[in-house]
């Protein structure tokens, strides 16, 4: 966890989800985690890229087809996370799917 | 600055930018902010979403074109902040050009 995802080559998927938080944890860092290793496991899972500050929290995943973003949507376990993040968790979200036509990366 | 940004409705384009910094500053604030500034003077600019924390920053920008977002890249202030990105302030960095098909918001 942590880095930048090196993807294969393009086109892959991308779901944008950036959300800003309510007050306090109220058990969503667990969750948090818990859902990464929950996606992780998804067939057709790519890889996730977080970041968080004071102001919004975005979080990227990548998916290797349309069908799998849907599978993962319908996830079980991932519906009772995502009817909490409306409910406890998110002042407001947004979730955006995307396919990815072309990528390139740097490292020094 | 600084929320989520609302978007007209798809297909618009995102381009998703994910970084490890270099270790201090060394003018990056500065630049920065500048570079969203003019980036919003662009045609085809829709806005940007930002999320910087220890581990990763995760900047998304959204276009109306795959055209504006080839302008940008070679607005001449800009790629001169890309040089000083690539000698300067990253360790690492991903650019992904992506074709957003459909969004979802949500508001409490």
């Amino acid at each position: 966890m942590g880095g930048i995802v090196i993807t294969p080559e393009p086109p892959y998927y991308a779901v944008i989800f950036v959300s800003q938080r309510t007050e306090g944890d109220k058990g969503y860092g667990i969750m948090a985690d818990k859902m990464v290793e929950l996606a992780s496991q998804q067939k057709g899972f790519l890889g996730v890229e977080s970041a968080r500050d004071e102001g919004l929290g975005i979080t990227v995943s990548y998916w290797d087809s349309l069908e799998a973003i849907k599978d993962w949507k319908e996830n079980s376990a991932h519906r009772v996370a995502q009817d909490r993040g409306k409910t406890e968790w998110y002042k407001n979200f947004s979730l955006r799917v995307c396919k990815v036509e072309r990528d390139k990366f740097f490292e020094m």
